[in-house]
């Protein structure tokens, strides 16, 4: 076990300096006046050069061949095999291509700025194939090494295990009754109405009120905080997590459940598990598994009737006695549904129509059967038919309204919808763990549901693949038919 | 220049890192939830071996000499003298001293936390004695490179070119009319009568009022931050400054000046040389002369009745109409001087007598005049001689109440009252160049107090030595009668 040894004191300690980035990230996103950004740039960069340095470090790549001739329990071949997973990724890609994909995003994020502001495709067109070009030659070379098809070799690197293959299955199905599903509930909510809370809501009125509820979800303030940014987001090290929520002083709605979400992906990472923290296998297994935390919290429990029951005294608390605030309008404004040009402002219905969308045009680019200057055409096609919207023309919420695919970010997409999938059949199975567990949430008790968590999802982390955590879990691998049921059950049973 | 080039490309890059240490300190201090302590401090010693590492570098070493025989100008060779002193500083002491001093002071600090809490000077001894060994085996490696006797090689650390011969010749003279000047002050201010502000400080009104006169002195809000920590200081790097203050809601009066007094300190940063940073000669000259922006603004200019009167308008808005905000009051508070057996409580008047007592004593011991052993009796004499106060068995709140020691910070003392007399050297400069400087300040106009530091100590950061730069600021070297003739001019005529 030398050389195993040898590789958890390595990784043990790039967790050491990684924890120095993370909190100096979240700094710069949370806390830093904006003159000093200068020289936060150079000093992230100049430590990325040593953390860079660390996980790339080809002793580790002997001892992980060492390693494999060595008597290993269990957790630790588990622990052996995430290194390795983690270390190709780290040291496969060339530093050439590294270093263009790095100017090519930089470019075409910094330019895309301005020119979704402008409506300026044409523009962001030559950047955006630069970037396109750069994934190619970088699934290229991951699919040597992996053999997997030049797009699921970019989609492991988000999804390990995942391919589009399944992807594809599963989304062809979820085409078959969404659009029809969408369309009966806009139908139905057409005759509901409900009233918009209206005011100004104190900015720390609202702030008190996200950490009641997150200690109402159990987040542990020992080992974490919640402040403002700009783009919410979850960071920080899993020994010290850090929320962040966007206020509006004209709308608590949002802040609200956006603060409920990122508590999800808060008490993902605050339980893991403690003793393994600092090898790879004791980080989160997915980002697609990441999100079904997050989107367990918001949409299967957040937007609940029961859950917004119990912790609908802390909005009239904070705010007052209004009709706007009574339990029965709170589910109907949680529970809305409308068809949207912009992916971020979808409701839990009608997003999966956005990713698969995504998913089709950027696997058709990375497979070479379209080019990027097709992308318009394909988009508002599509859009079309998945939620009857015109969008031709219109580039700024249309195609160009993402920040993924200008930073490289191809193969994130499906990661959200697998998420919300994953968090459906995760509560199903909750929920016939323990047959009364609406009464539970609806008073306030979430022990059964963040011990069922706890127990199959936080505490194993990545020892096991998606497919058999999720196995282990719920019985069976992924199935929409969890999602299905869901959103038929709370969209149009009632 | 090719060597000098490549050493200016080594220390900024070693800003850069250090830039990562100094912000994920100040989050330790300041945003850090208390559970996630033994994980942060993980990293920072991680990291804490990459800046030994790249601080300590061979090949820094190798350039220096390099670079003594390349032509430069005259600011690249005070550079090149900065670069050297701190490498010599960093490289000299074997790294089996570095390790006993940190396991000797971390016990140290440690236990000295309960065993002062106790009064168990005998708990606490044999901990001091080799705190003491190991300075004292420093001094004598010092010493052998710089040539100084053994103190004074310790001293130089802080206060570059100061020496003992000054300090004693400095303090001698002190000593011959501080004791009186306190007595008398005392004496007078005992027919004098104010009012103590007494209620509750609402926290978020001393934040906002601190806010308001952090502004009012030129704080740049767009490169730096104030927030909250048990122990105010001044943190960050100088293109991001971090001050933080302690506030107590019973009491704004200390928390208030507390908040001048950091930004003296963060004034001082802020000003330093924008080009140069990044290079030891854009670094503050030294630590008295740090403490001299501080003690400027908290005493030379804070407790001033025109400063009082500038800003006594923003303590009435902040808590209302009320006798003990009147500016007569204000002033009286803030000059009040009383004999106190400790340092951090102590007026600016007797906390002279503090530091010369401690210099006395750690000076005797590093020189091994005297042994730890001999602590309490000196300390209990000497305060009695100065201050008039009586300490035997209170060890507590005598020669055990400081954290200095027991951090091996042995030559640091001196330092805050050189801080002071800098001060006033200054200032006396300052009215001599500006005779209408009172009516500036009593209307709120600071402009010609910051053009005088910023252009004749902020700006000249260690391009000169600290008696260059005093003697080109105020024509002269060091001058203890200008901080005798403020403390007269203050507290007796009026």
């Amino acid at each position: 076990m030398k050389a195993y040894k040898r590789l958890v004191e390595k990784y043990e300690r790039i967790h050491h300096l990684s924890h120095m980035q993370s909190i100096v990230y979240w700094d710069q996103q949370a806390m830093m006046p904006s003159g000093s950004n200068d020289a936060r740039s150079k000093a992230m960069a100049e430590f990325g050069v040593i953390l860079h340095e660390a996980s790339t470090d080809k002793e580790i790549g002997l001892l992980l061949d060492d390693a494999l001739g060595e008597e290993l329990n269990d957790l630790e071949k588990a622990s052996l095999k995430e290194m390795k997973r983690e270390y190709t990724q780290n040291t496969i890609l060339p530093s050439s291509l590294v270093k263009a994909q790095s100017l090519a995003h930089s470019k075409c994020g910094h330019e895309w700025v301005t020119q979704r502001g402008e409506n300026d495709w044409k523009g962001f067109l030559p950047n955006l194939e630069e970037v396109v070009k750069l994934a190619k030659e970088e699934a290229s070379i991951r699919s040597e090494v992996s053999g997997l098809n030049a797009y699921d070799s970019l989609l492991d690197l988000y999804e390990p295990g995942m391919r589009s293959e399944t992807l594809n299955t599963i989304f062809t199905d979820v085409k078959t009754w969404l659009p029809e599903l969408i369309q009966n509930i806009i139908e139905k909510q057409k005759s509901e109405s409900y009233i918009k809370p209206q005011g100004l809501f104190d900015i720390n009125a609202q702030k008190d009120l996200g950490i009641k509820v997150m200690k109402h979800l159990g987040f542990d303030f020992n080992r974490g905080r919640t402040d403002i940014s700009a783009h919410p987001f979850c960071g920080g090290v899993a020994e010290d997590v850090r929320i962040t929520t966007r206020y509006d002083e004209k709308d608590f709605i949002q802040a609200l459940m956006g603060t409920v979400h990122e508590t999800g992906h808060a008490s993902y990472e605050q339980g893991l598990p403690q003793d393994l923290l600092g090898l790879p296998v004791a980080q989160a297994r997915s980002m697609g598994i990441h999100e079904s935390q997050s989107l367990f919290f918001e949409m299967q429990m957040g937007r609940s009737p029961e859950f917004l029951k119990s912790i609908q005294p802390y909005i009239s608390n904070a705010f007052g006695k209004d009709k706007a605030f009574e339990l029965e309008n709170l589910i109907k404004i949680y529970s809305r549904v409308n068809t949207s040009k912009i992916r971020v402002d979808a409701d839990e219905v009608t997003y999966a129509s956005h990713v698969i969308l995504r998913y089709e045009i950027e696997s058709a680019l990375i497979n070479g059967e379209i080019s990027a200057s097709d992308i318009p055409d394909i988009w508002n096609e599509k859009m079309k038919d998945a939620l009857g919207l015109d969008l031709r023309g219109d580039y700024k919420n249309g195609c160009m309204q993402d920040v993924h695919w200008t930073e490289g970010l191809i193969g994130y997409f499906p990661s959200y919808t697998l998420g919300a999938m994953y968090a459906a059949q995760q509560f199903d199975s909750v929920r016939k763990a323990h047959t009364n567990i609406n009464d539970s949430i609806s008073n306030g008790d979430l022990t059964q549901v963040k011990s069922w968590l706890k127990e199959n999802i936080w505490n194993k982390a990545s020892i096991y693949s998606t497919d058999e955590l999720i196995k282990q879990a719920t019985g069976e691998s992924l199935n929409p038919k969890y999602f299905k049921a869901h959103l038929e059950n709370r969209y149009l049973k009632n």
